[in-house]
């Protein structure tokens, strides 16, 4: 099938370009280069069936441009602004690239006929629901950064798009997603910080902030196992929750980072508080039964992501 | 108090600036005039403290200087694009005149510290939920409409700008409105129909589409009544879905209508199906226990306000 992935160069867009042509798919890969880097895509770039187009998605006439030339059959909508402590500073970096890149997606979707949606979302769009578990059907869904309402914003669109147009839409509310080709949060900080004084670690808050931590492979191994609903005849909006089994603190993921470097007298300095930053959702977790009904499990639960995130990050650091 | 009404010049937005000046505060009235008209606002351009600025409240730099000049303490928006059945053709139109405009309005609110915001949200960010009473812990919001999605993005953008800025917000989810300056929907619809040919009316769909109708003056005295819930210490969103006793359905007001033009023998022609048009929803009802425990009553039921805006209209045609 012809797909095109938006924000295909980014740190989960990659890997699904990865798997969507393993699995025999044409991949045409648009991204603006913000966030996703030429690194990331390098090795695909010779590969048949593979396009890269540099370009901005909340560009109306460019995205249009996009479909006009590769006229995709299905669309893997993956860009976003994803550095939620940045646009807390700059609500802007949101409109423009997480809802208005939605937007453009689904109006492009809808001239060119285009009936078949994968869409990123995350739990963020649930607000501080820290003593709530969290499914589908939880109500009062209240973002706290300008992130989760984007990516709720972009929702409610996929939601009119999907009933006005007939089309087929799979949304997933990732939780915090890790592996090879990361390029922020809170391990690639720590390991930052350890390597230039491996004395001490300031955290931010006090360290219990504590969520589910999905490794890639296992995100886009969801993906394309559920993208069959696509292929479905019925249309409408399939929504999941995708987790992992338990969850990491933040002094927990400064442990295993610990562990793996080989530092055994680091002192933690926690800044105090509960939250890392304004923003920010100290503790969430999902309910999984609905994903594990539909015969899905995550190979590695939350620890075991974290712990191979780190050495494989450490890895390509090594190969320079 | 200084307070900028965004979409002033509209059908419910004129209505509140008489209202907030009759309680002595200051009005700014914006509006771009695509769906509001000087005439709506015409005896109030010689009142003291009221000022209009003309301009278009999706444009960042427009609504800055407006801010800059005016200086409100509290702002309530109220500019969208509110005939659903005009942007089903063209989903521009609710990106930039619904979704847009908040996203502006919050912006500039965050720049120039303003905390107090009154928002008009809809029962359409429900989606087609024809057989569930709506309160506003109903789960699993699915706009059918881009006006439903639009707003429903509105409201999750009011959440996380209100938490990230200390922001006090009031939100209603309006049900259909209508009275004096009404300019479209179905009450206007069948007038002008019978005006041409009083011997028959087409009706959309079978005529069964039933939803509660608010007088405008009932809406905006909640409006009033619950923004006092802005002087509050308190920061955060209070939402409430506004209501009125009863529900009305087309034929009835078909009905209504023949019997206040005089009409005893028209000819219903139904084009058939639940539906009047695709993202309509034919029917909702909504939970009124938390604005009634709140102490709010609409003086008007659904059919007393559909009898007296016709009424009204047809006295408003009359003077020309």
């Amino acid at each position: 099938m012809k797909t095109l992935v938006v924000g295909g160069a980014g740190f989960i867009g990659s890997h699904l370009c990865d798997a969507l042509l393993k699995a025999g798919h044409t991949v045409c890969c648009m991204d603006n280069f913000s966030l996703g880097t030429r690194e990331n895509i390098a090795h695909l770039k010779e590969q048949e069936g593979f396009t890269l187009w540099e370009g901005d998605a909340s560009d109306g006439d460019v995205l249009a441009e996009v479909f006009e030339k590769s006229r995709p059959e299905a669309v893997y909508h993956l860009a976003a602004n994803s550095d939620i402590q940045a646009s807390a500073a700059n609500p802007d970096v949101e409109y423009q690239n997480t809802y208005t890149t939605t937007y453009q997606v689904l109006a492009c979707m809808r001239k060119f006929q285009v009936k078949k949606l994968f869409f990123a979302s995350t739990s963020a769009v649930y607000g501080d629901k820290r003593d709530v578990l969290l499914d589908e059907n939880t109500p009062n869904l209240a973002p706290v950064s300008y992130y989760g309402a984007a990516k709720l914003g972009s929702e409610a669109l996929i939601s009119a798009f999907t009933y006005m147009n007939d089309m087929k839409s799979l949304v997933f509310r990732f939780p915090n997603v890790i592996g090879p080709r990361l390029t922020h949060g809170v391990i690639f900080d720590f390991m930052r910080k350890l390597e230039k004084d491996p004395s001490r670690l300031k955290i931010l808050g006090n360290g219990k902030q504590t969520k589910p931590y999905i490794y890639v492979t296992d995100l886009v191994e969801a993906i394309m196992k559920f993208a069959s609903v696509l292929e479905e005849d019925k249309t409408g909006v399939t929504l999941y929750n995708l987790g992992v089994e338990g969850d990491t603190s933040v002094t927990r993921i400064a442990d295993i980072l610990c562990e793996e470097m080989g530092l055994s007298s680091v002192t933690y300095e926690y800044t105090g508080g509960e939250g890392g930053w304004k923003g920010d959702v100290p503790r969430f977790c999902y309910c999984l039964d609905k994903i594990h009904a539909a015969g899905w499990k995550a190979v590695y639960d939350s620890d075991e992501a974290v712990r191979k995130t780190i050495q494989e990050v450490r890895r390509e650091k090594e190969k320079g």
